[in-house]
């Protein structure tokens, strides 16, 4: 019988992982809760209703169809038993003779999990869809509401952080108010919508470097976002957001885009975690005493030669898929594993139409070639031909029109109840 | 202060009388719980996974922006005091001079509500996301599942009544069994499901003449459908459905296109309705005792010269609509009202792939010709440029490679008892 290999999570870690081992002589395992992988780099886009769901996502079992030595499983890993090499899932379990855990990171709100309620994090389609609708549904309730100050409360939009996340929405929400919106409504103009992004750090896009951030604030600044930085937030309920030193907001909307934790599944391996719950793994990406055991993409903290973390990006996750397949299929054979080398080819962050900052190492570019370079880079790496085609059509389109496509109002509170 | 003009519904016969009254000088409102307009002839298409909801639907207020006459309302009509012209929404009211009740049908379970749960309709973008994750995910538990008995339960799809909407979602999940998922499992057969149409009446769309209702049948068996006539479901359940006669069909998958019923804000008109509630309305679609209430579309009885009933379907609602809209720019201008009168273009069903029967007064079609017919059509009206194009590149890359993009499971358990 080949030996069995499972995989836990089908982001970017996990798929290049089991794409890796296409030509493995093993029985392999691709569990994830979901049924599709989700190109997360663009599910800002979904969240701002100028992407559909489906345009950055694709069912695993189809991205997987033709390598025959993959089964793909629905299904929700619970906890890991590294001495019986059993993962436990939500209902049944699997047992393997090498794991690779790839499950990826949630929100985290710190010491303030009641938050979660009125500022939504986006990590997932569900995510996305629940931001989406908060957004059209405030811009619904301003223009039947009849006291201005009610009104400008549905029109302000706060986003709590300032990393890529934040920065794309921050900007795609003001594009929305002053280009997308703008002659659809009769008693408000959503144009005098305010969009604020809060950072607690003194600048936006803290792990950039300086120059960059202030273009990127100034790019922002000019599509109309309010950038408050060195802000904390102290209280964040579903009528304001509070900062420390008691400035208040008063907002019906909150977006978290302030911090990550990883999964909890990193618990059940027994093995040191750093502060964010990531995994301490050895060089070759194994953890300590289980050279069977992969921990990769967000759920992993590697450290480089110089003392610093890899970063938590697609890119890396990806690279570690990558290495990781290439160590089973050397263990596979019998042979040593070989330390994982980050190669760090610059980082990017899209601000909106046309504006973005790029940082690849020696060249730094910002506004429109930055956004060309980010683009391209994207589209290249979305997976599948077909996603790849239409999101340029729908992209070129809402280019074009000014439009965004896909501003439903979705998963009312009858079916929400109901399911 | 121009006449108030209230529309209840942006279905075809709201939004058809709403741009029928461009140029009238109104004060016009249109409010609907949803934000859209939905193309509801391809919504078998969302729930069967080869379309988007944004594809086949688009934001009311984007379609009417442009017509600076109208307002438009997201809000919940539960109620109408024709003596008070008043509307009651859930959360307010709306006075009018002139109002238009186009409201809509939904399911109807006759005397079983409970069913309902076990056997989802098709009326709104939300009831086709939840038929497309139980479809998606009968497949996931099938593949998991290693009892034959019950793996079989997960294959078996029933579909209860074999109207236009039945006979499409028929032929769509055939597809999807021998087409789609055919090699994206490796422990089922997806091609080894069944799809089972059931219908009352003794053939396949009973409103039909018998010849295309033949061809239907003929066209569907081909595809893979278990077609069975003058079977009455006695009980449906989430593990079987159960005929008269006491014959059972195991299965955790059944849809429902049996029955529909009027809103229930019919009754707040105190008027007679039939027995599917709708109103009966006079000639000029108002009802009796009010020249200035019109109620159009699903939600009116309108009886025609020779005794029967116009039929429930989006052209009739078109034409009355826009009748609406004429005897309004009349009633301003103190002119009487006049008769509506339906033409009769034809129908037309779709069944899947290339196959389809067309009824166009002495022309009867069926096959490919039909399918031709119906998909130009379809396209023609869909409303909106950038909708037409997409669903044209997406329905020609589904026909060239057997795809259905959007197999998605979202609305997971989590989201849904969190919203």
């Amino acid at each position: 019988m080949p030996p069995r290999i499972v995989i836990i999570g089908g982001g970017f870690g996990g798929l290049y992982t089991a794409r890796g081992l296409r030509h493995a002589e093993a029985d392999i395992t691709l569990v994830d809760r979901h049924n599709y992988h989700l190109f997360q780099p663009l599910l800002y886009q979904v969240a701002t209703a100028a992407l559909n769901p489906s345009d950055i996502a694709a069912p695993i079992r189809s991205i997987v169809r033709h390598q025959v030595n993959i089964s793909v499983v629905l299904g929700d890993a619970i906890g890991i038993d590294v001495d019986a090499k059993r993962v436990q899932l939500a209902d049944g379990m699997l047992d393997y003779d090498f794991l690779v855990v790839a499950a990826g990171a949630t929100h985290s709100y710190f010491a303030h999990p009641e938050w979660e309620r009125d500022a939504p994090g986006l990590k997932t389609i569900d995510d996305a869809l629940e931001i989406r609708r908060r957004v059209l549904t405030a811009y619904e309730a301003a223009e039947r509401e009849s006291d201005p100050a009610k009104q400008a409360e549905w029109l302000t939009f706060v986003i709590i952080g300032a990393g890529p996340t934040g920065v794309e929405l921050a900007g795609a929400l003001s594009e929305i108010a002053r280009q997308t919106m703008v002659r659809d409504f009769r008693h408000i103009k959503p144009e005098s919508a305010r969009v604020i992004l809060l950072e607690g750090m003194n600048r936006v896009l803290p792990p950039y470097p300086p120059g960059l951030s202030a273009s990127a604030k100034k790019q922002l600044e000019s599509l109309g976002v309010e950038v408050i930085t060195g802000a904390f937030a102290s209280d964040v309920n579903d009528r304001e957001v509070r900062l420390a030193g008691d400035r208040v907001i008063p907002t019906r909307t909150v977006l978290w885009a302030a911090g990550v934790q990883a999964s909890p599944l990193a618990k059940s391996l027994g093995v040191p975690l750093d502060r964010a719950g990531r995994v301490l793994v050895e060089p070759d990406l194994t953890i300590p005493g289980h050279k069977e055991v992969f921990v990769i993409g967000d759920l992993a903290a590697v450290k480089q030669r110089d003392g610093t973390f890899v970063p938590g990006v697609a890119p890396a996750a990806i690279q570690e898929g990558q290495h990781t397949a290439y160590n089973l299929d050397r263990a596979l054979e019998g042979q040593p594993l070989r330390a994982f080398r980050y190669r760090d080819k610059g980082s990017l962050a899209t601000i909106g139409r046309a504006a973005a900052v790029a940082d690849l190492g020696k060249i730094k570019l910002s506004g429109f070639l930055a956004w060309i370079a980010w683009l391209a880079i994207h589209i290249f790496f979305l997976i599948g031909f077909r996603n790849r085609f239409l999101v340029i059509t729908q992209w070129a389109w809402a280019y074009l029109t000014y439009q965004r496509g896909a501003r439903l109002i979705t998963r009312d509170d009858k079916m929400s109840s109901r399911a």
